[in-house]
């Protein structure tokens, strides 16, 4: 039969990181190595799966079937205030005022404010480049996407007032290592951003999937959620990147008037969240030494960003533009004028197995030329990253000769 | 500040077996005892917890961090064999033409399906009553619903032939132990049906969530999806009722023409499932003896149904009108002409302690005028049957004299 499928989502397609990691891997020969540098993925030895073993037996031992019953709509009571500890730790995040609904990971949180905040055709402000899979979600839910510039220290403020003027749904933003541009919004932008949007009555969708992945440079920066006496930022957090992706456990954090709305949301689409993670990391916010337990991981990037570097600086043509990264997950690199990354992406992918993403869909309108592509350090192991990067050094050279 | 919130998403409301929960519990003195009649949650004793310990323990040995990163936007790829052997265990359910995409339970999978179905202000046909955490989900989506009248033997095939004629984006039917009516469709309704659905080109939405729960009565009926030849048919399960609703773990089998659409939308709502649920669900389907582990649920629930049957008609005026269930988790039972189920469960709940829902909510339109309310046998203990029954058995005289 002929399905009548909704226009936006036959509209959507796969996203460009899934499909040039399915290119890499493509009837890959029992000999041939692939190295993946697409995902966002944390390293495996970040995440800690022997105290995810220790907690699930142990709560398994104390609440027994209960665990592994519906959890509610709105989530695990007890995990509430460990959430508040943890993101008031380096100062007020979240108020008194605030209250919280816990969702599979932050891409939830995201599609449930596309979903609560906009109506088909309706502005979306976004920095420009920004997350895709954001950007889909909010296409999907039938926004129309306002890209503004993005500058060395955050958005440009002149370029956000002139788009807020027009009106929006929301503003959505990554302050801390923006995915892919690695960037991070400085301190006076925030308080600038903050006072727009209190001027223009427009909420801020703040998303900080890596915030506490700083490994140099400036000291903490707080949240633009810190300054927000109005209520008017949706503050997004996950424990994707600090215990597991696999917990699927974020939250957003907003003025509990309006959290109910997301309660009903997460009734609606998919009656509530999965107990056993809940408790698991309910466990180990009471248990682990956060500020250690982030060292750790944060060294461990660290030195990751540091070989994939060092081997770019040793390997690719000198005429690809990349800096250090002083946090995140990503390189954001760019070839020289001209040259197209979609071009020496897919050539990785086929000819080398190496797979990196062309910056194109990161950008609104998803330019047709190109020069910038995403790599990630976090999930490779060194030896793969010194492997593919030597790989995709002859490559650059390549695209680099004009 | 105000919040210009999707107005689907503020007309929704907290569900009724929610509220009615809440009230029952609400500032429950540390001597008052409570019991809930209420929710769908299987008995805590035909919960396989040991096996999940078990296997989590097994998994994470093997496959380490592995289990806990990112799954698949589709699902995890092992699960869809062992998911195919169980549906075609009876019979071909599952045809080649088939795929699957792997959901947080089935209510995620009824959110899809409104999302990709459903533009504002369409027709969806649905049995009246029905599960009103779908009828939500629809009318969240912007569904016009249409009911159509159940008889005994499932939906009135003259009406619902009416109701197509008109045009719809699907028809919604849980053809084993509705909830909350327990009706069963016979297997000539369902030929009927699906020859209806392919005359009018509708397509149809099976959910499946009690058809194993069977102990008593007929022999299996197969389920509408065995006849589709025309891919028309969009079949979900679950293992919430089989495995534990805190695997938060469903599926969407339809044609695998279509599939990819949901997978785009699984990218798009939350990034994918959760793999430790997914993981330990595989290797519950491959190591369990599954009619044996079937039985056994089903013994509990009988022996609970039969419990709550007998003290009924014990304890009960003999004018509140109710069968003994063949299979399921609920009793459907109805008050007498002029007595307000509404009423008399908010004084069920609030002076008694005991959680029943009314049906109102369960009828499309919600009557204001209903006699009918649902009791749930298989999550209270024999002891909180026993109990609770007879609590509720002095009230429905109170309701009962008219």
């Amino acid at each position: 039969m002929e399905y009548r499928i909704n226009e936006n989502l036959c509209q959507a397609k796969l996203s460009i990181i899934r499909r040039i990691t399915d290119l890499a891997l493509a009837d890959l020969g029992p000999k041939e190595r692939a190295v993946l540098f697409s995902s966002g993925q944390p390293a495996d030895e970040a995440i800690p799966t022997e105290l995810v073993r220790k907690y699930t037996d142990r709560l398994l031992d104390a609440y027994g079937s209960e665990m592994l019953q519906y959890g509610g709509h709105k989530g695990y009571p007890p995990l509430f205030p460990e959430i508040r500890k943890f993101l008031n730790k380096d100062g007020v995040v979240a108020r008194a005022e605030d209250d919280f609904v816990i969702t599979y990971g932050s891409s939830e949180a995201i599609f449930a404010m596309g979903s609560a905040f906009i109506r088909p055709g309706d502005r979306v402000i976004v920095e420009n480049p920004t997350y895709l899979n954001a950007t889909n979600s909010f296409r999907y839910c039938g926004a129309r996407l306002v890209p503004v510039q993005t500058d060395s220290d955050g958005v440009n403020l002149e370029a956000l007032e002139e788009a807020m003027k027009k009106g929006a749904s929301f503003f959505y933003t990554i302050p801390n290592f923006g995915n892919p541009s690695s960037i991070t919004m400085s301190l006076r932008k925030r308080k600038a951003v903050y006072g727009l949007a209190v001027k223009y009555g427009i909420p801020i969708l703040e998303d900080n999937p890596y915030g506490y992945l700083r490994f140099s440079g400036n000291e903490y920066i707080p949240p633009i959620k810190s300054f927000d006496e109005e209520g008017i930022v949706f503050y997004m957090g996950t424990f994707s990147k600090i215990v597991a992706p696999g917990m699927r456990c974020g939250f957003l954090c907003a003025n509990r008037e309006v959290i109910p709305k997301f309660v009903v949301f997460k009734g609606v689409s998919s009656s509530g969240n999965i107990n056993w993670s809940q408790y698991v990391v309910t466990e180990f916010l009471r248990e682990v030494d956060i500020d250690a337990h982030i060292a750790r991981i944060s060294g461990i990037y660290e030195k990751k960003a540091r070989t994939m570097y060092d081997r770019m600086k040793e390997c690719f043509d000198p005429a690809v533009e990349f800096t250090m990264p002083q946090g995140g997950m990503f390189i954001w690199a760019k070839l020289p004028e001209g040259a197209e990354a979609t071009e020496f992406c897919l050539e990785a992918a086929q000819k080398l197995r190496i797979a990196v993403v062309p910056g194109n869909d990161f950008f609104i309108g998803s330019p047709r030329s190109c020069g910038y592509f995403r790599l990630n350090f976090s999930k490779p192991t060194q030896d793969d990253i010194a492997y593919g990067i030597e790989k995709l050094g002859s490559l650059t050279r390549k695209y680099c000769r004009g």
